[in-house]
């Protein structure tokens, strides 16, 4: 971990600048602030990457990303499923406040009448006021009526799936059963997500086994059609999420069976997006990041990915279901290491927004924070505190080291029952990452700080109004 | 992953060589062998390096190691516990045959009347016979009484502990409970364990702070010292195994607490250990491995370590007794990558003595497989199978893939009383590291490939005399 950067002079440059001017401009010398490349898999979990410790997922481009760059093991998504977890992301709010969050249903479904209100400010929207070229590549899920796509949230161009790969099932077989028990039964035709370019269908049913490439070649077409203005890419891959299909060329390419194999393609598209930003010379004003949107989906076996140490997995406020691994690469710009501070998928709105010099709104409440200076210079994260929401409730809260579970819950038929606990159960994640061993009876002061984190979160909370619990 | 050796001449060499005469010497463009340094930690488990999913134990030393060199993620010991592990390494053989398994005692104890026969052949014996300068830094565990010790089994110098550092206990405390509650009430003082230099106590008790270090030191002025030959140092830490101690530079200097200091001042030695190498140009004709003896010691919480994904921990058959992590680094010989291939610490004996040119004894079952062609050219891994003991009875069985467990039982209080199966439990590893789905019902034929491998290891098993049963 002791590369240096080849190009101290920029990030001197950089480093002043933001030391002047907090919120301005990251430029390069060419006075042209950096790219932006999002890279979010989805239901990949903590333990699903060989350098998170997977031994059968071979993912050696992630793996140089993140000797290369910055490897994060302390980074969080806003929810546990996938649409409060986007809205998170690409608002840099927690979802309660924006109404993508609900109690009737957790996510979008092909019949909901709603998504991301207009009012929202997305990253791609903040982006854009400062001449960014934008694209959203894959899954989208925060809206499939034509209002509430990508196009008419700041980006430029969209190409990919508006939902869940798994919706619109017209097979009567049962996935989970076919998956454990007939695996070759499951066939892209079975479900009729419609794939579209900007607003327009273009497949139907998409051809799910060749679709995590051709996101990869839209995004690298779009990098280099875009290679003289900044430009964000938001590539949200529909894969791992089951039904799980892969390309003829990754057919049995890992050992872990289709799961890896569908994970290494994604890997192996990584490694084709560093090429060309190479080869396009961008590498030293970019900076890309991976993540996922929540962790693994666990009862479906071995179709589902592993939270590594992680408790539980997708749907729970548990670790597994939102420490997600979170790698960000920058040749130029990014200090390498390790880093196990604090750090969201909210903050890239605000962190890309500040590198951008484009002001974060203040009229509204932003829960994302400005890590910058965390990826430059590896200076302490501004993030002290996760709060983990279950839909509209608050479950769970950590502030550095210790999290609080005020409410634990399974999902999926697995880890138990909704049960409350006064006083809450506190781990010292720091120590005990696989939250087992309950110290909330000797830290009674702990517990009031995060009580007192908590009630100052509640006694400033506007809650939007609830956007998926409408269907037609 | 995409690393050029910078001396592909040598390597061709080497190849070229081996390729003429599989049995042969690999020697550099001096016509010497390789220099071998084993480092085998004690306790850590396969979630407790950064590079293997540890998110609060920080090792950039080792993930840089595993970055330049080989990470191995299927590699085991040959047994769950300190001296029938630490046998099997240093004779290539299962335990059972050379008697340093039993089941009276699972290890030697201060008062044990044994170690390691006289006839068997060590390692470092082997690697005399071609000329080597030998050292063992560290624990040894192999009988304490001074015809067992390192001097009389090829090494030419020992510095270092004779058993666990947590025997000779003269406290009336249990330790458990200390490093649950009080840990500032565990001294090094508490453990009369003697320190030794050749067969000579230097030091009594040890000074368990500051031994890590020490042992670096040993290790680093013994190369220094044999630079113009080849050597052998085989540094077995001492520690993680309980009771922790650290020395005052890294107290703290961890945020997975004292564990976590631990293995970071391990860590920095490794560092110490490379850079050496490097400056004394021997980096490019040296093989170093990491690795650890046994599985996490998980009842003692967050003193002991974490078996990552895995399941269960020390003492157990389960992956998390017995698989570890395995680095390999050597810049000019060890061709760079993931490797997800089967190895074990008992096929040290036979690649080192087979890169040195000495004969593998043919009098006596040698259970290591020469996977030198996997070191230096990534080819398939000659070992297909691992067989798991506890004690002298066969409890488990890997066949590619495939693990069948015979028998299970927990260790030390945690996961469960000794159960038969028949049939077996099965497991697919390379699918489901963490043995959570049983698939027996589904493949008999898979059970009946097992159940022919373990025939055919008990047609002609020997069993050596019990050396851990006698104590005075």
């Amino acid at each position: 971990m002791t590369i240096k950067t080849k190009h101290s002079g920029i990030l001197l440059f950089i480093i002043l600048h933001l030391m002047l001017s907090p919120n301005s401009m990251a430029q390069n010398s060419d006075g042209r602030p950096p790219n932006f490349v999002i890279i979010f898999a989805d239901d990949l979990g903590y333990g699903d990457l060989s350098s998170y410790g997977n031994p059968t997922i071979l993912t050696p481009n992630l793996d140089r990303m993140a000797h290369e760059g910055q490897k994060w093991t302390n980074f969080y998504v806003g929810a546990s499923v996938c649409t409060p977890s986007r809205a998170a992301l690409l608002t840099g709010r927690l979802p309660v406040r924006s109404g993508m969050a609900s109690n009737e249903h957790r996510v979008l479904f092909p019949n909901s009448k709603n998504g991301l209100p207009a009012s929202e400010i997305t990253l791609a929207e903040q982006l854009k006021t400062a001449g960014y070229s934008t694209a959203a590549i894959g899954k989208w899920h925060l809206g499939h009526k034509e209002q509430y796509l990508p196009t008419n949230n700041g980006f430029d161009y969209y190409f990919g799936i508006p939902y869940s790969n798994d919706m619109d099932y017209l097979g009567n077989a049962d996935y989970k059963k076919l998956a454990l028990q007939n695996p070759s039964g499951i066939k892209p035709e079975d479900y009729n997500v419609p794939l579209l370019q900007n607003a327009k269908i273009i497949e139907r049913p998409a051809n799910q086994h060749t679709i995590t490439k051709r996101y990869t070649a839209e995004t690298i077409e779009f990098i280099k059609e875009n290679n003289d203005e900044p430009f964000f890419v938001y590539l949200a891959h529909s894969l791992p999420h089951i039904p799980l299909f892969v390309s003829k060329e990754f057919e049995g390419h890992s050992k872990r069976g289709l799961y890896g194999d569908v994970v290494e393609e994604i890997d192996h598209g990584v490694g084709e997006i560093l090429k060309v930003l190479k080869e396009e010379g961008l590498d030293e004003n970019t900076i890309v990041v991976f993540t996922s949107d929540n962790g693994p989906w666990l009862p479906f076996k071995t179709h589902g990915g592993s939270a590594g140490l992680l408790k539980a997995g997708k749907g729970t406020t548990w670790e597994g279901g939102m420490r997600e691994p979170a790698i960000f690469w920058g040749p130029g710009l990014i200090k390498p290491g390790l880093v196990s501070e604090l750090g969201s998928t909210m903050d890239l709105f605000s962190t890309f927004s500040s590198l951008a010099g484009v002001e974060i709104p203040n009229d509204r409440m932003i829960d994302g924070k400005d890590i910058s200076q965390t990826l430059l210079n590896r200076e302490a994260s501004p993030r002290k505190s996760i709060l983990f929401y279950r839909s509209t409730e608050l479950y769970a809260a950590r502030l550095g080291d210790y999290k609080a579970h005020f409410i634990t819950q399974g999902a999926y038929g697995e880890f138990g029952e909704r049960q409350e606990h006064n006083p809450p159960l506190l781990y010292n994640l720091s120590h005990d990452a696989s939250e087992k061993f309950d110290i909330s009876k000797e830290n009674p002061a702990i517990i009031s700080q995060i009580n007192a984190l908590v009630e100052e979160h509640n006694s400033n909370l506007i809650r939007g109004k609830d956007q998926l619990a409408e269907r037609e």
